[in-house]
């Protein structure tokens, strides 16, 4: 069996998310797999590298899929592109060894946060960022995501309740960024927890005011309680940008 | 009275042009002088600086109207902006000599349109630009612009039927940049006659591609012909940038 990787982009505004549920259409996973259906009239499950939420966007999620079909690669990119919905978009189609696994096999993930920092809204970055009129300090944000770097166990950063797995993971970049208006938070990390991101940002966001002290962050670590961490900010400010493979 | 000016940004995809239409509550000017009737209990009637069709957007559209009320311009900028459509944003307002009219004062105005120009779409920029996956050889792009440039008579390139006004014209800027995918082209000139930027627009698309020779210009400013040239390409890729006063 052929086995074929994707790299998808999306607006998520219109989604429950990525992840099929039944037979709703709402979701990124459902439309890609109607339209495989369509494509090779086989019934065909697609593995993503993970979930995003409802009204999370993507660059650069990526899937795969095993089939038998014998379309060529560049009529297929062609075929999905023309039937799927204008806001999924495949960037990439790729032919890959059999034990590829986009979910398995990921190493790390790039996300990016916008955040649109003026008292002025913005009337087109109103679906792509989060509107935070208040001013924030700079030097404590900076701080604060030092602190965030590192090896952490991040369960207090999550929605998770408990979780048998390990929480523990590794965020290599935090770095922030200003273009005008607009506040760029990139973050790269071996994995995120459910809400991670979201939570962090939050946090981020009220030591960023003065809300909240920049040592609050070494005591959630500690009692690992998500209710001392700041509020989950909206989803679409969120962008999974890459999904990381060993090459 | 006074005589207030407004700097508007709007993302027209929802709307069905910038001139409100009787009652007619679809347009940008419908919905601006609702808000302002909330706010001042005066019926007030905003001047544009000119009409922008359906579908087009706006980054620095201006616009002026008379007022006998007290409120200040922090607090009217705040009210607008809160009881506006998400999609419409006050960007700036200024309190003007009672003589400054938006449309007769106008000197010239600077238009943005943005072509996605690779095979494979965006998720993320179809509302806000055209997608032209077919070649283009900048080469004859930028010779077109060069022979565009400067006064002619223009009605060739407009939907007007017969004007009794001149229909003369002077454009001092049409420059092309390429950013990744997006070409974005600058249009600055004293004034541009009914879907001027868009027909030149669809001439120009033409003229890249190698299906209409560069002469095709010069033969339209003299037979006046609006069928020689190419097609009017969509208002979702024209932005109005700024619109020009003397100071």
């Amino acid at each position: 069996m052929r086995n074929i990787k994707l790299t998808i982009e999306y607006d998520g505004k219109r989604y429950s998310g990525w992840q099929r549920l039944g037979d709703d259409d709402k979701t990124i996973q459902g439309k890609i797999e109607k339209v495989l259906h369509q494509m090779t009239n086989e019934k065909i499950e697609i593995i993503g590298s993970g979930r995003t939420d409802a009204g999370t966007h993507a660059r650069g999620q990526v899937a795969n899929f095993k089939t038998n079909t014998e379309i060529g690669l560049a009529e297929m990119i062609d075929f999905m592109n023309r039937y799927l919905p204008r806001d999924i978009v495949i960037k990439r189609i790729e032919e890959m060894p059999e034990r590829f696994h986009a979910r398995y096999n990921a190493v790390g993930k790039k996300y990016s946060y916008y955040v649109w920092n003026n008292v002025i809204p913005s009337a087109f970055e109103r679906n792509h960022s989060f509107y935070f009129p208040q001013e924030l300090d700079m030097d404590k944000l900076n701080a604060a995501c030092e602190k965030l770097m590192g090896t952490h166990d991040f369960i207090g950063f999550s929605a998770l309740k408990k979780s048998k797995k390990s929480t523990v993971r590794t965020i290599d970049e935090l770095a922030i960024e200003r273009k005008g208006e607009m506040l760029h938070f990139t973050f790269v990390g071996d994995g995120f927890l459910y809400k991670m991101v979201r939570i962090i940002m939050g946090t981020l966001l009220e030591i960023g005011t003065g809300a909240m002290p920049i040592e609050t962050i070494d005591e959630i670590f500690e009692s690992k309680v998500r209710q001392h961490a700041g509020e989950t900010v909206p989803a679409q400010g969120l962008f999974l940008d890459e999904v990381y493979y060993r090459s």
